[in-house]
């Protein structure tokens, strides 16, 4: 457990790991994102994780709204489990996710490749500007507070943010 | 600990995961790209994390190649930790888990907002079809094996996915 001080991260990136910040549920979402799992043995097959534990992480997503779960219309004694809008848009995450590992560790090339089924085309994700498009360095980008940051911190953030850039003017 | 099984995903999230994958340690890249943190001190104080666990993570993102350890040259028994091009390259996987975080867990609004310094306009994750261009809906997103899966992988992975395409195409 990460206790407090974790827990008063004011940041989506703590919330998102909150929900989401688990190895073999990540590896969950990633099947279901984009090899169309949607059954117990499917993921149970393709993932080779013990039964128990499956359970716990699939209850966690359906308990997260990130899947429901749902009786099997032929075995209405069996369910699927089907991404909710919350799951299917954690995608670009994962995609994002995988970029890093094929470039820093792969070794052997990359395991999986991001297609687009109407063209076979390759999918990757660009950090975009709003002004310049594409973005190749990220250097420029800053983390400034957001309208759900409390007050005394966004105050905090601001003040260590003219510091950073004095520091660097000076520098 | 994930054990043999997890250690056995061919997968470059699964890999990403291995380097990264805790959760102290993205809020200490995320604090050193987007805040410019580099001091002990600074990750200390901004995440008030515990300094045995500090160190710990600080220790793994240097042992990863994620940062490098340098003596100040003001003060050469102080260290200071400078993201590497490895640490850099991980800022679109942060960007895009604030982004669903934003979305699905910050009910008082966005915490934090990536902006381009250079003109302060939003900056976004995107994904992106060589051909189409920007992606909105990403259920025509496959995942095909690449050269780094194992050949018995790779050919299990493709029956699975033409048994998927059959299903849906006859559903």
């Amino acid at each position: 457990m990460l206790g407090n001080s974790y827990d008063s991260q004011v940041c989506s990136i703590a919330r998102a790991l909150e929900l989401v910040g688990e190895r073999w549920t990540l590896l969950i979402l990633r099947n279901a994102l984009f090899a169309g799992s949607t059954r117990y043995g499917e993921f149970q097959r393709s993932l080779g994780i013990a039964t128990n534990v499956l359970k716990d992480r699939l209850d966690g997503l359906v308990a997260a709204g990130i899947m429901d779960r749902r009786p099997l219309s032929e075995q209405p004694d069996l369910h699927e489990y089907v991404l909710s809008q919350k799951g299917r848009d954690f995608a670009p995450a994962l995609i994002a996710l995988t970029e890093w590992g094929d470039k820093w560790a792969a070794p052997d090339g990359a395991p999986i490749l991001y297609r687009h089924a109407t063209h076979g085309s390759a999918v990757t994700v660009e950090v975009h500007c709003a002004e310049c498009g594409s973005l190749e360095d990220l250097i420029e980008v800053r983390a400034l507070p957001g309208p759900g940051m409390p007050p005394d911190r966004a105050e905090r953030i601001t003040a260590r943010l003219g510091m950073a850039s004095t520091r660097a003017a000076s520098a």
